[in-house]
């Protein structure tokens, strides 16, 4: 038997057996263990340094190269170049590989909900190592630098950006050098060089960017270790032109130049969030070099200035399916010139990138629990289905659940109350705010709730209607326009000169927009024969604050134990992020478009039955719902006894 | 055996035998005959259309497509679609195809040098037979075309252009239909949709573009037939900063927009090029699709906005050497806004794609006899080798053999002298002028003859000195600067209120271009062991009208059989012509610039000395041109019996 040295990496606790010579790095790779080399093994960059535990004397003497590149503060603590220490074939040896150069990473979602993802960008940095032109070797600049990408990585560009190619010779002369000129060259795909840089650097940033209706947050991400170092939000500009999008897509209809407007606001919009972002972690732009999009159709098509005309209208024809990308520079988006935007592929008709971003993010198409999948907005995104089959739709839900459109609906803002509790005895409310300010409207989770708590206290009944036995109550009474309305917070504690109240008309318009999300899910469901699923997720920014047994109690998705109810928090840009960080991702965003079916409900028959079915509480058919029913039964009971109380003492 | 039915098609004469049901189309493939089907043989388009011949009878009925699709003047010629007719087993059958069908063409050179090519354009159009969206089918605009593609053509696109992409949506419902659309796709090299428009077209242009130092030639293609549709020239605007390039590299140098300016002034005077071959042709520019261009690596370098410092300077390195494929919207040159301006490649240092698509056209690469082949310009480039090797270089002739920078120098115009004649009795000149005009000076052809014949009729010696045996001729004197000079013609006879007179430093001008080709062509011919070439080709607009004989007179090739030498013609444009045309000619481009070497001369001890050799007349070792030789011999035998009969009358 051969000398070996049994080498043991950390944290993975990964062992390996190597001959002698074998650097660490190679027993790395055996062990399958990713580190880091930017300098691919030429001890220069520092990137694949390594801690030393027990076993440091199984190792080669320390080299020139380490001693040149590792700090002595290094040295010190152990230190070694995983490149350049080789195993002597005695032995074992202990590797602590530091996360700086390791070359996976795990990022945590707001609902503790943890990914793993391999740190594979589509921006890779290469180190390269030039020799200065001569009359004996004046092989063009290009050429020189591919050549020694082939060398070194084996990475034979296909392209290079125009304007990268044009700068190329000053860039590459902008040091004096005697004979070797160091440099880094920043690819895209494995296949164009979109940057060149004098030295070494490993600067590189994406940005992943979520798109919606109503909010666009950037999320700037460094494309080394996967690290999110700086968020930022605003309001879409496009909301000047119309809160939803069929009031966009009018305005682009109406007006000439409505397109190229459209487009200008929201370009305008995404760049001042860039420049939020950027400021913020003091990044230069020119180290940004791609935007990954994800949002709606809609938004979509408009902010690629593509006529939503026919997307918005039946037969709901989206322009394009596949992934997009574009130079940033031809879309005005403010990073790195030579960079790309880079959106995820369209499902079909309205279900867009964002759907397919929650997706990516939950992976519940290739688990073989059947699932449903809410991404609420103000167009709620449904999936329902397993490994075997899953079908993907949208339901035109409204701005109503956002808090919108209502008498005293709010969007997300300090003293929106946000959670409403009814005491099933007394009738009255209790209510928190954000930042605990005093109440100045109702914000989507807490319509949510009180429409589940008029139901389940009994003040209204299976069609939303007030019911006789409350007539009496205080709180419930009619206003000036003859319309039945319940009072949620009186002037005096409100932050308004008025009493915040939820009126009949605002009830149908809940009911409205959690029957749309209902029935859609309900269409999908029966299509696959499912009477219930084993799980439920619920995505979107605002599904994270979303009570979950609220929901189920007016019915907005299957009544299942509250266990199996997830909420995802914004999956849309943590699938954007992904799509950063690792390019697998990508081909597995057009997988989910292939293996994933779009059904089309809009204007459907089957749609419109069961809309009518899901406008009741929690549904017509409530044998449907027997947790909810026996909460309500129980209530009930509770009312029957206080009316029964009340009459003895009359 | 089984019942066939022979097949022969003419022009080409080429016979199969083919089995009952086999249409005409597919008869054609097996006899390696190729015919257009635009239409993929749904007998709609008609481009696949033949005459029949001899044994109609032997084929299947005429079908109701062919009824609409072919006129009734058509039918009675005994026209068929060969997508629809087929073989019934029996007899035989002559089918003539006419040009219009036809998928290859040959193209004719101006010196009757004849070329064969293969009409496979990168730029090509296929018809495409789209069911109108629906709910049950709402499959994205541009995915609904790909699939059309690859049903109809097995061609998978892999992008759209983004403006193409946004304008889908518009394109695609222009125009009112009730179950089909049927539109056109122009697909760029079988990967990018760069048009769409509504019903079928088959237009579609290329331009070929040869972009001289001194001029600008345009040629507009019809991308169908291979047709060249118009032509036109115009001055290089950026003569305006220097008529050579050394002088314009220093003003970009020393003018921080220098660059700038110069790109945008060659951009101009293309786009007005361009504007007159579009309006000669009555085409429209968006159905032009392509623009290749050919031309040194200088101006391919300030064509591009690319610094052009380090190529002009030792060690002579050119940014790029693979081609180059931009969006014409990114140059601002006027065709098609999705469509390319393309480069074939640099062979390296000064040697550009000029010089590669000559050696597209010439093929002397590949060929085992020994060419030495010249194309002349201000920097000649040269090719020396056979299919075993072949070197290129660069010589930097300057602008005397253009008649620039001679007292009475000029372009090629009406009136310029363009070849001369010496009496060797009388020592008087008879010269012809470009259009018969009275003669305003001496261009470019004129000049090499004027030096051959000074120096064969003996007025000036191997060294380019006037001779002490000429000095009494009255048409030799001394002028104003102490200068010695011949009289070309006399003031009277000439458009101008002067004698046109060649002087000492023009002849030596003169010989120092023609020193320069020489010594270049001597190097790498010593560097190949080659004494002399089987073949001498000269190239470039202006190598046309130069004298053979005059040329090797002065040195300019080496001493062969006149019948050995070839012009070429303008080879860079019809290189251009060629890539434009034929797409495996943009491989073989690539792979002449691998299969060449480029052997750097600048600087080199061993190009000096030859330089040097190479200043005389027609080279210091006289007896490497035996043919000039014994010409110059005989000359001298007159000038003893003349000078003899002088000083017996005396």
């Amino acid at each position: 038997m051969s000398e070996e040295t049994q080498v043991t990496f950390y944290p993975w606790k990964k062992t390996v057996d190597v001959e002698p010579e074998t650097t660490l790095l190679t027993a790395a790779e055996d062990a399958g263990v990713s580190i880091e080399g930017l300098c691919a093994g030429n001890g220069r960059c520092g990137t694949c340094k390594a801690i030393i535990g027990e076993g440091e004397e199984n190792l080669s003497e320390m080299t020139k190269a380490e001693e040149q590149t590792l700090s002595s503060e290094q040295r010190k603590n152990g230190y070694r170049l995983t490149c350049r220490a080789k195993a002597t074939g005695t032995g074992t040896v202990d590797v602590t590989v530091p996360p700086d150069s390791q070359k996976t990473a795990g990022i945590v979602l707001t609902e503790g909900h943890e990914l793993e993802y391999a740190l594979d960008p589509v921006v890779k940095k290469y180190h390269v190592d030039l020799p200065v032109p001569s009359l004996s070797d004046n092989v063009a600049d290009f050429e020189r630098i591919n050549e020694a990408l082939v060398e070194t990585y084996d990475l034979d560009l296909e392209s290079v950006d125009y304007e990268v190619q044009r700068e190329l010779p000053n860039r590459m002369r902008e040091e004096e050098v005697e004979e070797r000129l160091e440099a880094t060259a920043t690819v895209y795909d494995g296949e164009e060089l979109i940057d060149l840089e004098p030295g070494l650097s490993e600067t590189a940033y994406g940005l992943a960017i979520d798109l919606g209706t109503t909010t666009i947050a950037v999320y700037l991400v460094n494309l080394k270790n996967g690290e999110t170092e700086a968020i930022s939000s605003q309001l879409n500009p496009q909301t000047k032109q119309g809160g939803d999008i069929m009031t966009r897509m009018r305005y682009t209809r109406r007006n000439d130049d409505g397109r190229e407007v459209l487009k200008r606001e929201i370009r305008e919009g995404i760049n001042e969030t860039i420049e939020e972002v950027v400021q913020e972690a003091g990044v230069s732009r020119d180290n940004i070099y791609e935007s990954v999009f994800v949002g709606n159709t809609a938004m979509h098509h408009l902010f690629l200035g593509i006529d939503p005309t026919y997307v918005a209208g039946s037969p709901y024809v989206a322009a394009r399916e596949a992934p997009i990308k574009v130079k940033a520079r031809d879309l005005g988006i403010d990073i790195n010139d030579a960079g790309y935007v880079y959106w995820l592929p369209v499902s079909g008709g309205w279900v867009g990138p964002d759907k397919v971003s929650v997706l990516l993010v939950s992976g519940h198409y290739k688990e073989p629990e059947t699932t449903v999948c809410i991404d609420i907005g103000t167009n709620g995104e449904i999936s329902v289905g397993n490994e075997d089959e899953m079908l993907v739709t949208s339901a035109p839900a409204g701005p109503a659940l956002e808090g919108a459109e209502l008498r005293y609906g709010v969007r997300a803002q300090a003293g929106a109350i946000e959670t409403l509790r009814i005491d099933p005895e007394t009738l009255d409310p209790t209510y928190e705010t954000i930042e605990d300010e005093p109440p100045n409207g109702i914000t989507g989770s807490g319509v949510i709730d009180a429409l589940a708590q008029l139901f389940e206290v009994g003040i209204v009944d299976q069609r939303g209607k007030f019911r006789d036995a409350v007539m009496d109550h205080e709180r419930v009474r009619e206003n000036d326009d003859g319309e039945l309305e319940y009072v949620v917070a009186y002037a005096e504690e409100a932050a308004l000169a008025e009493d915040i109240v939820l009126t009949q008309n605002d009830i149908r318009s809940i009911q409205m927009a959690k029957a749309a999300i209902q029935a859609g899910t309900r269409v999908l469901m029966s299509e696959l024969d499912i009477e219930n699923p084993d799980r439920v997720l619920m995505a979107g920014a605002f599904g994270n604050y979303i009570d979950k047994v609220s929901a189920m109690t007016i019915g907005m998705y299957p009544d299942i134990d509250e266990d199996d109810v997830v909420s995802l928090g914004n999956a849309a840009g943590v699938g954007a992020k992904l799509a950063l960080l690792d390019k697998e991702r990508r081909t597995e965003a057009e997988r989910i478009v292939d293996e994933v079916s779009y059904f089309e409900i809009a204007g459907t028959d089957v749609f419109q039955e069961n809309f009518m079915a899901s406008m009741y509480l929690p549904h017509q058919d409530f044998d449907l719902y027997p947790r909810v029913k026996e909460r309500v039964r129980k209530s009930r009971e509770l009312e029957a006894a206080r009316l029964e109380e009340n009459a003895e003492e009359h």
